[in-house]
Parts: structure tokens; C-alpha cells; sequence
């Protein structure tokens, strides 16, 4: 039997909240096993942003990632955030590892192409290093992930928080039985938003079908769901979307995503 | 008989120059055998606090950190200049593996008492975790370091480059044979600050007396030396200040630090 391997997604809204997210990184040390932590930018690399009067470059509503914006991401990702949680999960008795994609080669993307929209650079993940990661795991490490990837020719890449984790998840489940959990500040998703305990418990893909029909789900989950059930179909054994109180087993009250 | 280890710190100024920075990655890449890199942050640091209004506070002539410059500390040098790093070494074929004190635990320092002067979130180093920087090597990574600690509470702390490099470097003795290479622009320490290439080839503790006595020597020099008998004082092998040329061994001309 595989072993079990925890990876735990944090979103930007948590990394905002202190106290959420001291809550959090206290759940996440006190996790016995193997376990992995990803976390998003926040919104802190736009506030420096526009302190520095470095302002998003949106086309077609899509976002792009200038060289000056790429500058930002790693400063705010994998600085100021990154060496912060892995201070604080020191601090708890975890011995974290802070990585980068680029780090010991760890996660390799190819800058998207260019069609109609330039995307600068973002990067979409070719391969993940399982086997590296594996050999930090085994040595009793508990790698914190920031989301940016490298293409391996020494240009860093931004890459969606969201899916560095769906696609490290995956490619773990190799090896372990991987658990993949997507932590944000609500219970879970929602029927409805002005709701907070409306969590949907079971999100099927047939369920999931009727639920696009009815417009039910807030757009801003529909990206997350989808890496959701990409992980599943990439032989993650379990994948749920919830909040903090989850991690600790003390609530009940989240979504799971089956197939 | 013991394995060899090389311990590279390159200082601020290479940093700054993209093609020297380039060169001295170049050499490091190629060098053969467990190796580190340590690195200063530049004047980004101060450059990005200029752009965002928060100045270098000094007091007695000493520099503080703040807070503030904590944060642009960490964002620089383990974030933009450290991730840098990492991905132009991996576009060299050499698997580097970024590290902050924090990362792994390898860098514990104790927060500067408060004497006559408050030095803020200055850290002097407590232990360096050489049996974990061992196993990173052992598994082929090049380790590379930024000037950050931190305290084992959660807290980072800005420690000097050169005297990161030489506590890794004399903690790393008792394993391996250790050269550590103090690169920067200049050829070596130098007779005459003038003259580029008036390099004092040896530097002895008797001949040092006496440069000191004589003022030869530029005053932001002594700290670097200094740090050059600390590590020589803590078994490491061969210590040298000089510029990148000398990694690869084309350049003869550097300072031979000796007891």
C-alpha cells in the first residue's frame, strides 16, 4: 500500500489574515506524515505593485505578466511570502523547505505561445519532479511551494497557485496516495454566495454539469474546480475545497470533488 | 582524507552586472565537486526602498533594520536576486537549490542584543546545520544562500553575506576540506585603491598588524579579512579574496589569506 502524502493549498485571502493564517500553518505542523504546502501571492504583490506604480496589464480581461510584473511575483512569492510561512512553520516544529519551481528543478513549465493574447511570462507546467520531491519528503522535509515554475534555461515563469498544486498532486500520485486539499476562507462551495453554510457537501462531474447550467457557482471556482478534477483523473485519490477548520478534522462541513 | 567543498560568496556589485554576474555563474556551473554559492543583495534593496519611500535608518553610523527593511530584504535577496540565481544555474546544467537561513533550518542566529545600539532584526549567527547542508550536497545540489537567518521562533533576521559565508564555510570544516572564495570586482585586496592591479598577494596575521598600522588597506576591506581569519581560525582550508576569473584558475593574481 502507497503511503499517504497531504498536499494543502493556501489561497491569497489567507495569506492576507495573520490570524487565519497562523491558524493555518499551526493545523498544517501538526499534521503527522508526509505533507506539502502550496501557497498564492495575495494580494500583496499588487499592493507593492502599485506603490511602485507597476500597475496589471490586463488584455482581452486577461491578466499579463510583464517582466516588471514577473519582478514583483518573485520578490512578493518567493520572498516576503515564502520565507515568512517557512520561518513560522520553524517556529511550530515543522522543518519546511521553501522552493521555487527552479529550485533543485523541481517544477518546469514552458512559457505559453503566443496567440492572440501575449501572456508574457507565465508558464505552463511540462513536468513536475516527483522524485526530488519524494527524496525531500523521505527526509523528513515538508516542501513549501510558491507558484512560480522555471523553464530550465533560466527564465522564471509565473504559474497559477491553483494549478502548481493540482499538477504536484498528480504527479505525487505516483508514489503516494495523495490527498489534495484547497484552503481558502470559505466552508466550501457555495449554492449561494450570500450563504456561508450553503456548502455543496458532493461536487460530481455530472453534478458539476447542472451546476454550470444553473449558474450556480461563483465564476472565480470555476478555474479551481476544474484543477480539481484534473488532479482526480491524474490518480489523486481525494481532492476537497474548504477552509481551515478542515485540516485539524474539526469540521465537518466542506466540498469534495468526485468523479 | 577528507572531500573537497568550494564556498563562493560573491559580493553586491557582481550582482549588479549582469555580464560579470553572468561569467561568475558560468564558472561556478562548471566547477566540478560539492559547491556553494553565498550571496549579498546589492544596492536593490536600497534602490526598491528608495522607490518606496522607506530609507536606510542609521544610528551612530551604524545601519538598522526596521521592519520595513526586513521585508526588502527578504523580498531581494531571497526572493528576486536569490530566484534568479537559482534558474540562470539551472540553465547551466547545475542543479542549485535556494536557500534562506529559515529553509531547512540551516541558518539559526540569535536576535543582536540591544546595547548601546537597537540594530533591529539583526541576527548573529548561532548554528549553521551542517549535517543538513551535507545531505543536500551529498545529493548533488549546490546549495545557494542568501544573507538571511532566522531565529527558530518565526522570525528572519538579516545577517551579513560575508559572515554567512564564513560561518557556512567553518561549520562545513569539520566534514570537508574547505576553500573559501571571497569574489568581487577587484583583483584582490589592494596596496593601492588606485591601482587595480596592486594586489597584496599574502596576507598574514603579522603582515595585517601592520597594513592596519600603515592604513594601507581600505577601511571596507577590514571586515571581510576579519572574516577571513575567523574561518581559517575554524579549520577552512584556503581562504582568498579576489575577482571571478580566479574560479576558473586563469587568473593568478588574488590575496591568499593566512594565519
Amino acid at each position: 500500500m502507497k503511503e499517504t502524502l497531504v498536499v494543502i493549498k493556501i489561497g491569497g485571502n489567507i495569506i492576507e489574515d495573520t490570524i487565519a493564517l497562523e491558524a493555518i500553518l499551526e493545523s498544517f505542523a501538526s499534521l503527522k506524515g508526509p505533507k506539502i504546502l502550496v501557497h498564492g501571492g495575495g494580494k500583496k504583490a499588487t499592493e507593492l505593485g502599485n506603490k511602485l506604480g507597476i500597475s496589471t496589464t490586463m488584455v482581452n480581461g486577461r491578466r499579463v505578466t510583464t517582466s516588471e510584473s514577473l519582478e514583483l511575483a518573485v520578490m512578493v512569492y518567493a520572498g516576503l511570502v515564502n520565507k515568512n510561512i517557512v520561518a513560522q512553520l520553524q517556529g511550530k516544529g515543522c522543518d519546511a523547505l521553501g522552493l521555487s519551481g527552479a529550485d533543485a528543478n523541481v517544477v518546469l513549465a514552458k512559457k505559453r505561445r503566443v496567440k492572440e493574447i501575449n501572456f508574457g511570462y507565465v508558464g505552463d507546467v511540462s513536468k513536475v519532479n516527483s522524485q526530488v520531491i519524494s527524496k525531500f519528503l523521505y527526509a523528513n522535509f515538508s516542501p513549501v511551494f510558491c507558484a512560480l515554475s522555471h523553464d530550465g534555461h533560466g527564465q522564471l515563469l509565473n504559474t497559477n497557485a491553483d494549478t502548481i498544486a493540482a499538477e504536484i498532486a498528480s504527479s505525487m500520485s505516483e508514489e503516494f496516495e495523495v490527498t489534495l486539499f484547497y484552503c481558502f476562507e470559505k466552508k466550501g462551495v457555495l449554492k449561494n454566495v450570500d450563504d456561508a453554510d450553503s456548502v455543496i457537501k458532493n461536487i460530481t462531474k455530472e453534478s458539476y454539469k447542472e451546476l454550470l447550467a444553473t449558474n450556480t457557482i461563483s465564476e472565480g471556482m470555476l478555474p479551481k474546480i476544474d484543477n480539481c478534477f484534473y488532479a482526480l483523473h491524474n490518480q489523486v485519490s481525494k481532492v476537497c475545497i474548504g477552509n481551515l477548520h478542515m485540516i485539524g478534522g474539526k469540521e465537518k462541513l466542506f466540498t469534495t470533488i468526485t468523479l
